[in-house]
């Protein structure tokens, strides 16, 4: 597994870095953002994992999230990776900006042609995770995961079917409940065919009583004035299976924030300190 | 004067907008930004001014810098207008990233065509100027103002000449003499024609020698590692020309940093904090 440098940044004492390398899940090319801490100059640092929402590339979390100031001070590590595989060139795979490129939504397909490379759920716990984890200053005993709206769900899917890879798990705006929501449903029948029964691996609702969760509250920040909030969100969904599985949930509904990143800017230092107070 | 709102976003408490209006000094739609913290909705705030570098929009720094927390804070307004006319179409306006649409080099131009809209200057110092001080919860009689690079020129310059409007000057890897590097010989023979004599209206190491600075410190933050530092950026020349002049100059040489917002992001929080001891 070897990697390029797109490119390297002094942050805070730190160093935003951005990289590329051959992914074999996704059979293309993946970029990356990985930001150090000064703390990761000394020795292994925890790592978050951030996971991005519909249209994202790896970019949009490292130029406008502001998180490598706290980052900084906390001494933990995140990684950003792109939300899809890209220039696979599939037949329709760029129509539209909520199935197909950019829009991977953390599952593994098993549809054509989207099984061969639409692979970003074993991407992200797998191929991404050992070569994060072997190729920087991080340890990957102490690992969590957070995301915002089609990220959220990929951190709460992804961390509730992975205690044992990440610790921690928190959310802006997540997609609680892709069976039930008109972005998931027409993701998980793309990506994974008409029968409804297998979507269920892919939703954070259903996954949290399937598995529970021992870890400390999913923390969760959501705006009240989310355009998305009613149509694609429901976190009231969430709050009701996590009472229902007696999963501790932290939902905090924000007043007058929007989905967009001046929201999530306003509230990633929590978050930041959420993880590292349990890494 | 009238404005159109092109966005709204709560932002730490308070508000970022970006705003349109038709610009006389310019003679096209100009966009600007303005971060309103939550102290303007108790009454009018200090305000700063912020001027983008090459191929800037008004949206750089609204998304990259991370200031919005520590004006929020400080109870600090920031306006961020755009580098250059746009949309006048003149012979070869695109051609380059130094010259034209997004390189207005805050300068009133004198040469056909861009005596025609090019006239940053004016539109700072005057209209953009009293349009928010108009239009925003912002006290106009505590103004600073900053900026990087080509923009670190302009809030050097602008201030220099204009201490009854800026009360604080700070910059970040300012271009300190555009009369003696390729950028600004570039864009003011273009702009202001060959006569050498006129360009000395926009050069902060001549500047502060004709005027002097009885405010506080010119505070600038200057990457070590900045690609540009050594044929573009000179800050010795301004340390020579405030030595000669007695103008008080902090300049903070920061190894490692180099010339992206990954560096002012960095160190904005110091920047807000001199302008806001100070006004």
């Amino acid at each position: 597994m070897t990697m390029q440098i797109i490119s390297k940044n002094k942050s805070f004492g730190g160093e935003q870095g951005v990289y590329s390398h051959e992914s074999a899940e996704t059979g293309c090319t993946m970029r990356f953002g990985v930001y150090l801490p000064p703390a990761a100059q000394e020795g292994p640092v925890p790592v978050l994992f951030w996971l991005s929402g519909l249209t994202c590339t790896e970019d949009n979390f490292i130029v406008k999230a502001g998180a490598q100031r706290m980052a900084a001070e906390l001494g933990v590590a995140i990684v950003a990776p792109d939300t899809s595989p890209r220039g696979l060139n599939y037949p329709g795979d760029s129509e539209s900006y909520d199935f197909g490129v950019g829009a991977g939504f953390y599952v593994d397909a098993t549809q054509a042609p989207w099984v061969n490379g639409y692979r970003m759920y074993s991407y992200i716990t797998k191929e991404l995770f050992q070569l994060v984890a072997k190729g920087f200053a991080v340890d990957p005993l102490r690992a969590g995961i957070f995301g915002h709206s089609m990220g959220g769900h990929g951190a709460l899917t992804i961390g509730l079917k992975n205690p044992d890879l990440f610790k921690t798990i928190s959310a802006f705006s997540p997609i609680v409940s892709p069976t039930r929501c008109p972005w998931g449903e027409k993701a998980l029948a793309g990506y994974l065919g008409d029968d409804r029964d297998t979507w269920a691996d892919y939703d954070a609702t259903l996954l949290v009583k399937r598995y529970g969760w021992s870890g400390p509250a999913l923390l969760i920040d959501q705006g009240t004035d989310d355009q998305f909030l009613e149509t694609q969100l429901k976190p009231e969904l969430l709050v009701a299976a996590c009472a229902d599985a007696k999963v501790p949930l932290d939902l905090r509904m924000q007043p007058g924030y929007d989905h967009s990143y001046f929201f999530i800017s306003t509230f990633i230092d929590d978050h930041l300190r959420h993880h590292a107070a349990h890494l």
